[in-house]
């Protein structure tokens, strides 16, 4: 018999016998592997779901299961922002940076609006309420919550800023779960055949066009004919540390990966039929260093003593930008007014005390006139509102000059600082999986992140992005299939 | 008949005839291609080089002529440097960074002073003296110079410094196209066999061999049989603005690319049989700061006023470094002791001056109390020899206390910021290129800037580094393919 492997196909010549026939094939059962189950059902196709672990969630159900979603909701709109699919797709291209996909955010940006009506559709419940502050997951059943570096410089400049951030009504942490189990039961309800512990290991073509994968269930090849499309939506590389050194060396400054399985097979399947990815050295970072919620005032700075970002930006970007940063940590920067004892699972240790900032610094071992001239000029400014070098607003732009003060250490190695891949296959907006020549391969389609999407740029990311990706082109990507 | 394109290979069923036939086809005569075939040639094999341009030269003859090579050269060991191959090796990996390829550093390590025994075998000629400051490239026809970071930290801490830049005999610059001159001569007198204006359109596969290529000469597609292998030799992307757009978008922050029709065909070519090109974002940067000589003394700061690297680092890192920071724009600093007229080419603008640092701030907009605070501790440890924040070392280290004043604008929009790309086919140190799963492609090798070779990190770039990597490299894909 053919060996067969992700990286190599298995022609429909060599495949001995088929174990299952469906028209639509879904590989991977988190939000995007759901959406397009849910939607190529909905559109009469017989539908097959095959998930590595032994039930649904991967990657989106360990998330807080916000959705980033704008251009006027009932919630933006009961708590009194504008927002504008202008704005909002203006937003969504400023994010993904030099990485952005125009047609990707465009389609999302006119179509958010639609694709919220259709996630309550399918029973996903919103309380419609707006929790103000800096937030990275409400952990009452709020709606509503900023999630990005909307009204942050450059951003704010260039889109008016609106919260975005729609997260499933929920108690507590982790909506990401929930979020999950609601797609699942409609995905149930409407016909779709689920197979857990059954990993995908290769894909079978027939000449150009794929038609269909083995998987492995019980140690066994099982051949998997998918007369219509075979949809990917297997999750990022993170847990593949040889991908990882090939495609994303830098992602090894930190040490916190977020994932459940998440190897980058989707990839690779994809790559062994002539799919693109793109965008590979990408990643998303963050350590929780705004909460408590007064620690968000604080100030950073690199171990010359230097800012360099407003610190009003998402957590996210703020941590992103912080990773690139010499000499393997930044310092969070607080006064008495502002300090709370960090998360203790953040990692984040106190590493400098003083009355004053020459104080500090000196604990630091960093040259006098460094910290404390930064934050000199950070204070004199502050206390008018105002910061010339990188525009920090209020209400994050306060004075810290009330002694003692603090400098709390984020480290790349020993702190919390999360990370997932963003780089992936490069697809259309129907989720058709593109050839380096930028040709669709017939009956092969993906989602989520074994694509590169909306959240594309590492330094652009904001919260419900990657969800937003996934839940919208799963569904665009199970439709397609449906309709090939 | 059959069309093909570069991203399909074209199955040898479908070969209407054959118009040529040899054992070794190389394509590009850059100094990669050049010396794939001598090496080629010298076993025995018949060779064919094609060339889509009209005559020799590729990047490789826009460059000095500049190679890097350690391990006690007779010009290192003449000049009283000590060298060795594991302090050679270890900046070769230290020059790699997260991207460093360590088989490829540790046989080049050690192959090198043997290299250099056959560059001089080919005609190569070197003077043997050494050429002391910084300098980009000798103009009188000295062989060695420092032309990396060598004696920088954190290069020097790691690795005991030497100059390794080994320069062909030549008057003034541009040594890069005697040194190809000298390459094609020798290919010549070994009998391979020249196509110019003859462009490389696909592979052919036989089975999943690769089993020659087509070229299209006169318009006309042209059928050649290598029966033991295909070598690429085409040079990086820098002019494919869609490749670079997928895969390197940072690189659109500067804009004076360099090459010879650089489109990354060998990339596209290997990648079209399953070829994986990795380390895809990378890229070499530099503006030429450092001339006239005297500016090198120069503080670099980022629109914040501080200051991000210690200068007297290799010209292109530091100018890759200042390409990461935001503004657009870094600030040159200089005083009156210092400061010359920068070269016209350049694009460096004068944007400040002041009879202090205080007006210098001023005059660039800056808050009060930024970068006249840089220059006040800059300063007031330059004069006992010390940089606490970045460790520069002397003779780079001078205070900056001459009034008057003046910062150069190095803008990346507007100066001369020259790149090119780093990213390409992941190959072995025998220039087998290897499939996503670390297979070897039977008959298709590779060398030069279509691959990921020594120079694989933009931040760690030493000059000599790709002309080392393409005739070293550029050797073993021609040997291997000549035995295969």
């Amino acid at each position: 018999m053919t060996t067969c492997s992700p990286t190599q196909p298995l022609p429909m010549a060599d495949v001995p016998h088929w174990d299952f026939a469906t028209d639509v094939a879904v590989v991977g059962f988190g939000a995007a592997g759901a959406c397009a189950a849910i939607e190529a059902a909905g559109a009469g196709a017989k539908v097959m779901l095959f998930e590595r672990s032994s039930g649904s969630g991967g990657a989106s159900a360990l998330s807080g299961g916000e959705i980033y979603i704008g251009g006027g909701t009932d919630a933006q709109i009961a708590a009194g922002f504008e927002d504008t699919v202008a704005d909002f797709t203006a937003y969504l291209k400023l994010a993904g940076g030099p990485c952005a996909d125009e047609a990707k955010c465009e389609l999302y940006g006119a179509e958010a609006l639609a694709h919220y009506q259709w996630l309550k559709d399918q029973g996903v419940p919103y309380r419609g309420n707006y929790l103000p502050g800096k937030v990275i997951e409400p952990t009452d059943d709020s709606t509503l919550i900023w999630s990005g570096s909307e009204a942050a410089t450059p951003f704010r400049n260039q889109a008016k800023p609106a919260p975005r951030g729609h997260v499933i009504a929920h108690m507590g942490w982790g909506g990401g779960r929930p979020l999950v189990d609601i797609l699942e039961r409609r995905a149930r309800d409407l016909g779709a055949e689920i197979h857990v512990d059954a990993r995908a290991v290769a894909l079978i073509t027939d000449g150009g066009r794929v038609a269909g994968l083995v998987v492995r269930i019980d140690n066994q090849d099982r051949y998997v004919r998918a007369s219509r499309g075979v949809v990917l939506a297997t999750g990022g590389f993170v847990f593949n540390d040889a991908m990882r050194r090939k495609y994303c060396p830098d992602s090894f400054r930190v040490h916190s990966p977020i994932g459940d399985k998440d190897d980058g097979i989707g990839i690779e399947l994809g790559a062994s039929v002539g799919g693109d990815p793109i965008h590979m050295d990408q990643f998303f970072t963050t350590c929780p260093w705004t909460i408590p919620a007064d620690q968000a005032h604080g100030v950073f700075v690199n171990v010359a003593g230097a800012r360099f970002i407003n610190e009003d930006c998402y957590h996210g970007r703020v941590s992103r930008c912080a990773v690139d940063q010499p000499g393997g940590k930044v310092y969070l920067l607080l006064d008495s007014a502002h300090f709370s004892q960090p998360l203790d699972l953040a990692g984040i240790t106190i590493a400098g005390t003083g009355d004053t900032w020459a104080e500090v610094e000196g604990e630091l071992g960093m040259p006098a006139g460094t910290l404390s001239a930064t934050m000199a000029v950070y204070n004199s400014h502050a206390r008018h509102g105002h910061d010339p070098l990188f525009d920090k607003q209020a209400p994050m732009l306060v004075p810290l000059d009330q002694a003692p003060f603090v400098a709390l250490e984020l480290n790349f190695e020993t702190s919390y600082f999360s990370f997932f891949t963003l780089g992936g296959l490069k697809t259309t907006t129907s989720g058709e999986v593109l050839t380096r020549a930028g040709l669709p391969i017939p009956g092969l389609y993906a989602a989520g992140r074994c694509t590169s999407g909306l959240p594309a740029w590492g330094h652009g990311y904001s919260s419900g992005m990657s969800l937003a990706d996934c839940t919208f082109f799963g569904r665009q990507a199970g439709r397609a299939a449906a309709y090939a």
